[in-house]
């Protein structure tokens, strides 16, 4: 805040004084910021009542006005039906936009109405990195035909862009960028930069080239402008960037994007040369798919994609809900050990579950804040101990606080000091348990290269429901018969 | 790509050709980039050692290069004393942002180390938004110090900012904009930027203000650029700006930059006056922040904070805890109605947890992806029935493929094709219920303006484990007995 002056609160802001200006009217283009704000319900209704009524001039009237994320998001909510004759409506003022907003099987559908010829069309009027992403997305022989519908240099350029690993760098970044060479002063960029017919629709950066590409530089768009025209920009530029590798993990780009607030990091090769620039709107995406991700995996969900037929969803949900019936037969086997101790005693089969569920519940909330801690580098070999001894810590403290809640009720409710005396001693063993399983095994999957969010929930209720079912029946056998 | 050159690939991309000029040598501040790449585990081992041999000016010499995001997770990775040692080392050259990027429980104890004093300095070289932030966050009797020994004008800011609500618009905007009457031309505009001594650090836009502070316009940094000098900025200015109020809720914030890709945004009063705005490296972390937490809601974590002390963490994982206790005895009362079958049919007692964990574990897949697709908008009342019908499907295809799986294994295992086949039924009946269950509790939750990821889960359990017990123990009692 130091010498800087606020908006509002009385004073004027930065920049002159506002009431020294009089300006009789506000200009008439001028729209309610309030009528941008998304999808609204009533827009959405009056849409489905055009598309009933099959009034394709209705639907224009309405779908044009719309940002291409919201005409994404209106297509994906509609059947196919009534997709369809939006997309027919709009066809021949099809924001191209639309495309790269649209959800995975969504997009497939509307690819095929539009046809390759014009989805050429659209992409080809998208950036680069907008381009690929739809590009490898398409049914094998809609690809050949989109990419033999394109200019020549557009077609290079998505071919390259493909070659790049998926969920890397590479297929992140624009190629569209704006270098000036090191030699160049303020005053001869920014009369480029007037009279250039080629730039990219938005930068917030230039990057700063020596004579074989190489990047030595960035100007942020806002110093050039406090800059007077005979300085050059190699006096003014910010040499200590962070530049990215086109093979960089999309996940490793996220971190350093949010770590330092990066607006844009440029992409260089081996040699240092400057590729293209990775931009912060391709990167929120990414930020929040990939939490996204630790989310679904943590729950088994294989891919969040809600437009996917039943069929494909349910055969995507089928390797988790393996997993789970493996772990609950394990289980299932530690029980049936015990046949006969259930048989003399039937408490012990009402009280079973809530073993697990206790165990299972504490130590998913401890994966949970592990993975998470991985993800975001908060949890590295410095401070690994010490959160395994902390979650042990916690466990053990909610083990004790549970197995007197517990035990008391178990006592009271069988009549039988024994058995709440049981069920206290499990539940303190399992819950430390889990306290200590929950830290070490996704730290041990972390280590061995594996996903933590992927493995480490099947594996935790493996031994929380074993040691779990274990301890208490086995107590019980030990002291009870 | 139409029409815009691209970086590499042969071509010397946007700009002249940088081979027309010839630069000896990249001057010598110009640094690897590789070095800027976070924290290494290299460094960080230096720095323990330096910290170890308690030698303050290896200390600084290590640390005063990091990037204030880094010595923020260096501080947070530390204990108690280790953290005491470095700050003591860098106290001179403390970098204010450091304290907006660490964590709440570490950064009270920072604080504490540095003192008031110190404290407010830190603070009046804040941005508004990183201030209020801080400061909020202080525990009362430091707050007030820290308010007083800030300069007058900067105090009015922060106790202003307070009175936002929590996660609104209002605590995530910067005061400090760039406002320019609408009379202005581009060439006066630039006149002032190169002469103000007041502007904000870094900005990517103008914002074009009326004689009475209402926002008209907005105007990126690279169009003003791109434009004559003798044009007024009102005639090439964006009018068609989103803008926010201060009581937006901070989600609804990170939903309009994540779907309309903004970099930043205009945070207006009711009278349309410009009151700050918000930038997207604020908004990344909200994103990241808003996901999260739906992610640690559904798993029960009350706060991620991994540096909270065991006790704390016991406290905030205790609620989850009895949730669980509650659905786990109020499932247990259901087994205990049939102690006489499970007294008869032992087998009983072992099957039963696969019930439960089968039907828990589905629903809880269904339930996490109800919760993002209703947190992201793609779940609303034109597509609610649809989902509900699809996930019935899912649960329906999923529960028959599984219930002749374990039909057939608890079969063989206890050599009884009846208990198979009542197994088998309970599982159908169970999993279409989870499907079910997992769309419609999460919707209506949300219908009632309540968060669906806190609440959904122990709903859903407590039901797929009451009708999961009630309908494979019910069955065996009806046609095994």
């Amino acid at each position: 805040m130091a010498a800087v002056e606020s908006a509002g609160g009385g004073s004027n802001g930065i920049g002159p004084a506002a009431s020294a200006q009089t300006d009789a009217q506000a200009p008439s283009r001028i729209r309610a910021p309030q009528a941008l704000f998304g999808l609204t319900p009533s827009v959405e209704a009056a849409v489905l009542a055009a598309v009933e009524a099959d009034r394709p001039g209705q639907i224009r009237g309405l779908v044009l006005p719309l940002h291409s994320a919201d005409v994404a998001d209106l297509l994906e909510r509609l059947d196919d039906e009534q997709r369809r004759r939006v997309v027919e409506a709009i066809r021949r003022r099809f924001d191209p936009e639309i495309l790269s907003h649209l959800d995975d099987s969504v997009r497939e559908l509307v690819v095929e109405i539009l046809g390759a010829q014009d989805v050429a069309a659209a992409v080809s009027e998208l950036d680069t990195d907008d381009a690929v992403d739809l590009v490898e997305d398409l049914d094998d022989d809609i690809r050949q035909r989109v990419l033999a519908a394109l200019p020549a240099a557009e077609r290079v350029l998505v071919e390259q862009g493909l070659t790049f690993p998926e969920e890397s760098a590479g297929r992140l970044m624009r190629r569209e960028v704006v270098a000036i060479p090191q030699g160049w002063t303020v005053g001869q960029t920014i009369d480029f930069m007037r009279t250039s017919q080629a730039l990219p629709d938005d930068f917030t950066e230039l990057f700063i080239i020596d004579a074989t590409r190489r990047l030595v530089g960035m100007v942020a768009l806002n110093r050039l402008l406090r800059t007077n025209r005979p300085v050059r920009v190699i006096d003014m530029m910010a040499a200590d960037f962070r530049s990215i590798t086109p093979a960089t993990d999309r996940e490793e780009v996220a971190f350093l994007f949010r770590q330092y607030g990066l607006v844009s990091a440029p992409v260089v090769d081996e040699a240092g040369q400057l590729l293209g620039v990775i931009t912060v709107d391709d990167v929120v995406t990414v930020i929040e798919e990939e939490t996204e991700e630790d989310l679904m995996r943590l729950s088994g969900v294989g891919d969040a994609d809600i437009y996917a037929p039943p069929t494909e969803t349910a055969r995507q949900r089928f390797r988790w809900l393996v997993a789970t019936l493996v772990n609950a037969v394990i289980a299932s086997t530690v029980i049936s050990q015990f046949e006969a101790s259930i048989q003399q005693i039937v408490a012990l089969a009402v009280l079973m579950p809530i073993v697990a569920a206790m165990g299972g519940n504490a130590g998913m909330q401890v994966v949970t804040v592990v993975v998470r801690a991985l993800a975001t580098k908060n949890l590295t070999a410095a401070n690994a101990w010490r959160m395994v001894g902390k979650e042990l810590a916690v466990g053990g403290i909610n083990g004790v606080v549970f197995a007197l809640i517990l035990g008391t009720l178990a006592g009271v409710w069988f009549a039988s000091p024994g058995i709440g005396l049981v069920l206290a001693g499990a539940m303190v063993f399992n819950m430390a348990w889990a306290g200590l399983a929950g830290t070490v095994i996704p730290l041990t999957l972390a280590r061995f290269g594996m996903d933590p969010a992927i493995g480490a929930g099947p594996f935790l209720t493996t031994t929380t429901d074993v040691l779990g079912f274990f301890s208490f029946l086995g107590l019980a056998t030990l002291f009870l018969l």
